[in-house]
């Protein structure tokens, strides 16, 4: 060593050095320029309108303290409350995302199987791992002796459930029913391929046939928030639960769920809709083997990507939540949609020209204390004299929403999505309040 | 600057740029550590087995060039030829994939919706663009004045095109047909939820009966590889093409495709299967209209994280066939296909125990020459001394494969994937080549 540098005079070893800063330079240069190109293809979330008029400032970028009620300007475009499109989340993810920042290689996903040795071949291990995990720290549902079904949203799982659990003789299609108000898609993702094997037999609260028959019960409910069990007084009753909205920014966690079926998704729990990924946790051996048969024969398999992204983004939101140095995700999304339902109640109050369900408070395990519901959808009950409540909001108040006719209720009802943007949370709420154009 | 020279020694300006260099390789081994992060997730990808023990060195990671018939040790485990997991792509994308790395941050696909002014509002727009570019560039399909319909997969899009194009009326299920050998899929998929919109008709070579029908024709065939027309003569068939193995590494492009409903995939084209992103060419807007409805009530859209990789994969593979320096997607995958067929009928004609189907040659517009079609699958004939095919070579010779009577064949045949990774299917091929424990 003293022999090289003997040799190396100081004017070398600064010529040496120069060039090694160099070369290192140019390595940093190329690896953004590589990232950089990977990032223009993001460019594609700015195709959703951002109103940036409002005064309040409260842009789609806002923070959750943004100032719903001092909303000053309103241009008067129609606002789209009809779907449940999580995008309320968005603030946090732009705001905390950088650790949930995927980066995937091109050469993965090549092959279809993500783990032979599972009975779920397709299920990625590490989002297998971080659902147990996310369910030990909330505590909404047990995970222990459950086998995991991923699938393409839980949209996808319970025509899963319903392949699994229907007989396969030939009994007939066997009967799905649930209590209206239900969630307007299920009778029309049991009806539209008019299987044999199963069909929409309505409301669970009037079905009286012989018999088995499968009952869904979804709780928190969509549309109307409220929990929910099986209704049907009989033996023969299969059961689904879809607890897509048991998370605890939607309810207090009163205790962990333990039903036979229980479905879950990205899309209602962290936000990802669009990812497309929704899980199942099954106690039965056999019927976690149909489900993930209907699945092979659906679709053979679930997207890889997108189940390492949602492995990623649970780990984050399980990671946050024991950090006592800043806000966890619950922490974050129960404040959002507390401050939301604060300020559609009191317009309720206020207007007196429609209101929406009075919930119960109840203890909830994970936050450690009491409070009541504050569901992802209003549902909307209009003003005695308005018939038809979905007709009115579009016409009057140029607000897309569902009609109660959907979901097995009265006209006087619609839902409402409590997940949108700051922006058009803020435009819907002025619109209600306002008692120009009409007498809401 | 004079100054600042006279005032710094080389001493000086060493100890500086030495600093340098100590912060740049900070700054590397941060990024390092960063992108590693998420790297560790690819760590799945190695429960496939790999082989390490070929003298010949044919790991799963050799390239091309890698010698097939001289194994020198076979370690006499289960080979599985069964299914067309496209894993002999993954040489081409670890040695090429670094342009393909994607990076996703956290708060991308919230939303449902990926283009509201698109008919199929969650088809990414930029995997639309690359789709049409990749068809113009490798000329197999007419792109022009056709909807795209992106599905989970082509199976999805298989089932989105049936419920299209059914009749919804009380006329019954549809029969939908196919010459054998056909895809062994193809039954099951349009019969397990029984349902009342269509049903499995069989073998359209002997399809007699009167009124409207759907004719699945697959070209190239899987399993033969042949190239189809349709069959029935009639004019009530609905046609719905199959063209995933339309691509010049396995036959010659002679032609644009122009056919009413054309199902792609990126399994087959690029090799991504875990990805599940399939493509529709659809020629009618009500037929694109129906398949969109299938695919919200089935899934709700499709992943958007795999709609972006596979938008950047089709992007490097179009841009790869203009770079006249290096080899591209398709020379790359050509050849090895080439190679592995060479080898097959090489050992079908030395040990005449077995035949594989004769090709005719064609003009390849792409490639600008002549050639055979080199197909996924081999369909493999034993020799006459053997009646159950698929039982031989999973008793005698531990190769898995499909059994011809998946496909409406006789058990004399069996499928066998080209597919697999290169040190699969050097064993496969010698095992076949092989005397010992049988006289296949």
């Amino acid at each position: 060593m003293g022999k090289i540098l003997r040799v190396l005079s100081w004017r070398n070893m600064l010529v040496l050095s120069l060039a090694i800063n160099f070369s290192l330079v140019l390595k940093i240069l190329k690896g953004d320029r590589e990232r950089g190109d990977s990032w223009d293809r993001t460019a594609y979330v700015s195709i959703w309108p951002v109103v940036s008029t409002t005064a309040s400032g409260s842009s789609s970028l806002s923070s959750a303290s943004c100032n719903y009620s001092k909303i000053e300007e309103d241009d008067d475009r129609i606002i789209n409350l009809k779907f449940g499109d999580p995008t309320v989340y968005e603030t946090y993810w732009q705001e905390n995302g950088e650790v949930t920042t995927m980066v995937i290689p091109g050469w993965q996903s090549l092959s279809y199987f993500s783990d032979e040795n599972n009975l779920c071949w397709f299920l990625e291990p590490e989002l297998g791992k971080e659902i147990v995990r996310v369910h030990k720290v909330v505590g909404n549902a047990v995970t222990q002796d459950r086998y995991i079904v991923v699938g393409t949203g839980s949209t996808q799982l319970y025509q899963a459930a319903l392949y699994a659990l229907s007989p396969h003789d030939e009994s007939g299609p066997i009967n799905v029913v649930s209590t209206a108000p239900y969630y307007s898609s299920y009778p029309l993702i049991t009806d539209y391929l008019k299987s044999g094997l199963y069909r929409w037999g309505g409301d669970a609260k009037t079905y009286k046939e012989d018999g088995p028959y499968i009952e869904l019960v979804t709780s928190p409910n969509n549309p109307d928030g409220f929990l929910r069990e099986s209704v049907v007084n009989s033996s023969k009753g299969i059961l689904i639960h879809d607890l897509a909205y048991y998370w605890p920014q939607y309810t207090p966690i009163t205790s962990a769920a333990d039903h036979d079926v229980m479905l879950f998704t990205a899309s209602k729990s962290t936000g990802h809709a669009g990812m497309r990924i929704g899980w199942a946790l099954v106690k039965d051996r056999e019927t976690a083997r149909k489900m993930i048969e209907y699945i092979e024969l659906n679709t053979i398999g679930v997207s890889k990507d997108s189940q390492l992204r949602v492995a990623k983004v649970l780990k984050v939101v399980s990671d946050s939540c024991g950090n006592e140095t800043a806000k966890s995700f619950f922490d974050h999304s129960y404040d959002a949609m507390y401050e939301r339902w604060k300020l559609l109640k009191q317009a309720a109050k206020d207007t007196k020209r429609f209101s929406v369900p009075d919930f119960a408070s109840q203890r909830c395990n994970f936050f450690g204390r009491v409070f009541e519901q504050q569901p992802a959808f209003a549902w909307f009950k209009c003003g005695e004299e308005i018939v038809d409540c979905e007709k009115f909001l579009r016409e009057e108040k140029k607000i897309l929403t569902k009609s109660g006719k959907h979901f097995g209720d009265e006209l006087s009802y619609v839902r409402i999505s409590m997940l949108d943007r700051d922006t058009n949370f803020n435009i819907f709420l002025h619109r209600i309040s306002s008692s120009s154009n009409s007498t809401l």
